[in-house]
């Protein structure tokens, strides 16, 4: 039976072993600092049994899934070990750094540059699910590193997941996920904060919630030790994001303080043109 | 056949009248100024006719369901006509200045405030749905000032509408609300305002939602004419919580300018918090 390492047995990780075991029929091997995270995985038959960097040798398929400031350096360790057919992707949501660490290493035709643009806010093991990939995009950097047939495989590999294929040059992807998703946890962490300091009443954020607060502050849940690596490793792109959503709330705020009725209502106005960028499904795929 | 009167057939005013119609036999009245509202509402089976403010006066309930700014003076003028038993209850989002509004009208005692905490971020009849209120919290203000009999009778319709009914003060409600919802619509509103100045790629953005945009930025999908109002009408409390937001948004801006790991996150760990709250329900309902 072939084999399936995965190294970072946490949401991503969890869930693309749990499909691919499924849909591939893989021996899975997990490989994961934290010993309950080992545990739990094999408890919940996500993995076989626990497996260590000696089983990349002779694997099919490693897939690493670790927070992305230590990903250059699992990623590395991994190709160092890898066999001559190997195909080893990571899934980090910060490319740039991840493939300029590779970039000369003997075994980069090994490694495809993966960000699977997928997840919930919860992490661990227990967070694997089924199916989380179906219909999700999945961007490739640098293809053109990677041996073909190696990179053919992964193409197999991600169509067993349902996934649309997009390739992009990873300071682009840096750049977008950065304005797209990366800021977009700034702004809900931020709220959750924010309401927790002034609201003091939490019955009254459980009974409100319905208002547009819960979806809104879903992402506040998310780990934090996933994401400060990836704030971090996206430093400069982040900032400039952040910094104009700061400049259009602070106009925001000015309007309503002069209660500028017309401006308010323009700047959601043109706000709402969202909607179609979002509802772009039936023109675009 | 008992007469319900629906003032304003938007979102909000439309879905009560489709559960209404079907779980309390009434027969419908639609009152709004737009005439392809009343036309769409008619089509659709919203409303069975057209009706005026002249229906008022023997109808058993009317619902006032107008942006926030004329609520007042449409409350007022509903309130002229009543009949000794009509309840006449409204659903706007701010409630003081309602609340005070109608303080000494001669017919107070027909009015009930309340705000359903329910919705979605479309808007106008084609909006409207069944089934929105069921199991979403309805707070009451000033009940106090309704006649007991009217007030019960607007409970029993509640219950129909299987919601969870809070008494509150409406300045306390107006704090409340501010902070909680009206805080994340703005910063929802801001969020795509941001993306679609920043993100030039619409391709990038559509490809990109997945990973957490989608969702926190579905409120800036919302109605700009039911928003400006509402921001402007709760002006100082919202204006305060953006304050805060802004604050802790630029703070944020700040560690990550200053590579400051542990305070990114202990800030985002301790905003983890907010699962427990928005899971308070086991515990509090």
């Amino acid at each position: 039976m072939k084999k399936l390492v995965v190294v970072g047995l946490g949401l991503i990780g969890g869930s693309l072993a749990r499909d691919l075991k499924l849909r591939m029929d893989y021996k899975v091997y997990g490989v994961d600092n934290n010993i309950n995270h080992i545990n739990k995985a094999i408890e919940l038959g996500i993995i076989d049994e626990e497996g260590s960097l000696n089983d990349v040798a002779d694997a099919s398929v490693v897939i690493v899934a670790v927070p992305v400031n230590v990903m250059p350096e699992v990623i590395k360790k991994v190709l160092d070990k890898v066999g001559l057919e190997t195909l080893v992707f990571d899934v980090g949501s910060v490319k740039n750094e991840i493939c300029k660490a590779v970039e000369y290493h003997p075994n980069r035709k090994n490694f495809v540059a993966a960000h699977p643009l997928a997840g919930t806010e919860f992490s661990g093991p227990e967070a694997a699910i089924l199916d989380l990939f179906d219909d999700k995009v999945n961007i490739i950097c640098e293809a053109d590193k990677t041996d073909w047939r190696i990179l053919d495989n992964a193409i197999s590999l991600f169509k067993k997941l349902n996934m649309h294929i997009k390739m992009m040059n990873p300071v682009e992807h840096d750049r977008h996920i950065a304005y797209v998703s990366h800021l977009s946890h700034v702004s809900s962490f931020m709220l959750g904060k924010t309401v927790l300091e002034i609201e003091k009443n939490e019955q009254a954020i459980f009974d409100m919630a319905s208002t547009g607060f819960a979806s809104t502050v879903r992402l506040a849940k998310s780990s934090s030790s996933t994401w400060t690596p990836i704030f971090l490793g996206n430093k400069e792109n982040v900032l400039q994001s952040l910094k104009e959503y700061i400049k259009n709330l602070s106009e925001f705020k000015e309007m309503l303080e002069n209660e500028d009725a017309e401006g308010l209502n323009k700047t959601m106005n043109n706000t709402n043109y969202i909607k179609k960028v979002l509802n772009g499904i039936e023109q675009n795929n």
